[in-house]
């Protein structure tokens, strides 16, 4: 019987974990939060769609059917390769003889950490939390100005990143200024707003075929949001976005460009790319250390082609599996084949009711792709409660344009938090 | 036309805007928060089992169709008779002709304001946040101890204060330690979980008859509850809670015992009663100033006995209604009918399955009073989509005994806050 200690319970902790239930071994699992976050829908929470408790289960609970899985709630805050134990912030060690980190990455601000207070990224319910706030805040002040020239700063919303992320926030404020708040306001008139989504790269969305990537600008376009691409931030500061140089007035400007993997991993003293991943083998664990695996947006791992695999929930969910049956085997490094991952498609939704997709060589996009953009994500949600919640909200917000929760827990008169 | 300010989105507030809602009266609502909040459903955020976001529906949202209708997220610090208007925290003034004041309690402790640290009440969403992390937090500190000595002091829970919240929380507790986390965790018992209900009066629930109160006690220690009447808690310190010296060590503390009106009121310059409500007469204005209304849980009103009125939801519904139609027909003082509150009836649910209530001469109680208080609650929620998910997540609970909303944001490592 070995010990096997997993530290996080993302995609890739969470389904080690879940593949090493019931075996001999004794598995622990160790996260920051008491919950699974399903990270894809986190944008839905930052956009006031849908509650915290809908898209995070806790990891106790998913792993209860185990008995020989024991969760905790804590942070590990080193780890000694040599003594094979892992440190937590509490001071307490724990013993391992297989170590799998999964610890997953936060947004980076290429060296100007100066620009977080004014542009908060979006990792953690708590992050989505807070921009929420933000957003409906802003609204707020607006509707408590006496000028309309005043009112205009609150109403600038700017993104910067058009990943993903970016690109799903900016479709999902364009439809609560637009649809969601029309009829909500007496003194300002919020189709005055304006949403800019600023993507460096020729396209947004630069990870899909680039006919895709205009296709998703085009609806961007026509939700009424303004795609800035080939253009990069030069500054940000309490007065907006500088777009080289051009400033855009803005109190609302949100991160959705680099990512950083996590710093415990530089406690691991293997070679790190430079994201801050840790450059794993093929059978992803590190180098001279046959018993530590790296999984997820932690590891950089590389691909058939040569090519780092993306930091995507199925890669991760496969990198889990994976590590959790050469443990259950316990195969010696020379018997382990390469991991291999299998792309089963990417999607992306623009606003309430477009997405593009791939599928192998197949190319998506649409009302229908949107469809099957909602299909999916319902599916791969953990838990049976959580599919019918979701699934009843975006119902109810399809054929309402309503947000079910617009909560402010602050303040209006509070300044925003200058740091997280 | 008349401008008509009313601060305070709870039931009194909301409930004289909408009555005012198509009147030709230029109506403002200002509410510190931006969220109408279904306070009776308030223990169930703070238990886990429903979201912020179940129970809370933006003011603005309610009262969108109502164009006389202006709403405000803003904190009135003033208020000033003479110039007949209002401040606000950020330096605003507005100016009104009648002014309605629903502007709700706080928990009181009594002059000893240093318990509150150890003992947080429960008002808010952000209180019943608070609460949830600090039980979600005691479980997985308890699982992290290495003696069951040590772990005990954070598997006590003591709620100080037996009306209908210290009741239903004791309850709530119960189910999340003996039914919700049974399989949860492997190092610790969760059954060795002790909840204590102590209340100074001789029995819990004092303003409902005596043979329900022994009913509602009956089924709290059926659910495992110590239940501790005609007993004062003389103090609580970072050890526990003593009750007449002695000591109950625990982490978990809940206060529930005592109310005091928003200091707001004090800026009236009227007569308060002993815990700050305003006395008002029967027309629900202040002496000397009929055009100023104060309602709700704000107001010590006295019924045709002589009593003051409870401080429950439907007395601030009826009251609101019944200010908002007076300034409807503009009438003058002398021609105001007193207002008369017709009493439907109280219920008060313990644990997951028995509730207690009167309805006139009627008692009733057990499961069928139990569902009973599931209607009613579900009825009186507003907005159709809170209705659904609400019973929605009481059938999934109903049925699985688990809680949907198990999530903590803050790090087991942190202390708990020590102010609000």
């Amino acid at each position: 019987m070995s010990k096997v200690v997993i530290v996080g319970g993302g995609f890739g902790g969470l389904n080690a974990a879940k593949a090493l239930g019931g075996s001999r071994h004794d598995v622990w699992l160790i996260d920051k939060t008491n919950h699974h976050l399903f990270q894809p829908l986190l944008y839905q929470v930052a956009s006031a769609a849908l509650s915290p408790g809908d898209i995070a289960v806790p990891i106790r609970e998913i792993l209860s059917p185990y008995e020989n899985i024991t969760v905790l709630m804590g942070e590990v805050t080193a780890i000694d390769k040599q003594k094979r134990i892992v440190v937590l912030k509490n001071g307490d060690c724990i013993g391992f003889d297989y170590l799998i980190l999964s610890v997953g990455a936060r947004h980076s601000y290429f060296g100007k950490d100066e620009w977080e207070q004014y542009a908060p990224g979006l990792k953690t319910l708590s992050d989505a939390l807070k921009i929420r706030e933000r957003i409906l805040i802003s609204f707020e002040k607006a509707e408590r100005c006496d000028s309309i020239t005043e009112a205009k700063q609150y109403l600038n919303f700017v993104i910067v990143g058009g990943g993903p992320t970016g690109a799903e926030m900016a479709g999902a404020i364009a439809e609560i200024a637009y649809e969601t708040m029309l009829k909500n306001f007496r003194r300002i008139d919020v189709t005055k707003t304006k949403i800019y989504l600023v993507e460096g790269s020729p396209h947004i969305l630069p990870v899909y075929p680039e006919s895709l990537s205009i296709k998703a600008e085009q609806y961007l376009d026509h939700f009424g949001v303004k795609v800035i691409t080939g253009k990069r931030v030069t500054n940000i500061s309490s007065q907006g976005v500088e777009v080289e140089g051009n400033l855009i007035p803005a109190h609302n400007i949100l991160w959705a460009a680099g990512n950083q993997a996590a710093p415990l991993l530089k406690t691991l003293e293997c070679p790190l790319d430079k994201q801050g991943r840790a450059q794993v083998e093929s059978d992803l664990s590190i180098p001279d250390h046959p018993h530590i695996f790296v999984i997820g947006d932690a590891a950089c791992a590389i691909d058939k082609k040569g090519k780092p695999l993306p930091a995507l929930a199925p890669v991760a969910v496969q990198q889990g599996r994976y590590v959790a049956k050469l443990i259950r085997k316990e195969l010696p490094k020379s018997a382990r084949p390469p991991f291999s991952y299998l792309d089963k498609g990417t999607m992306a939704t623009i606003g309430k009711t477009k997405a593009i997709g791939t599928f192998g060589q197949i190319k998506f996009h649409g009302f229908l792709a949107w469809l099957a953009w909602c299909f999916v994500h319902i599916l791969y949600l953990i838990g049976f409660r959580n599919r019918i919640i979701v699934l009843g909200q975006w119902l109810f917000s399809y054929f309402t344009s309503k947000r079910g929760v617009r909560l402010v827990y602050r303040s209006v008169d509070e300044e925003f938090p200058t740091k997280r």
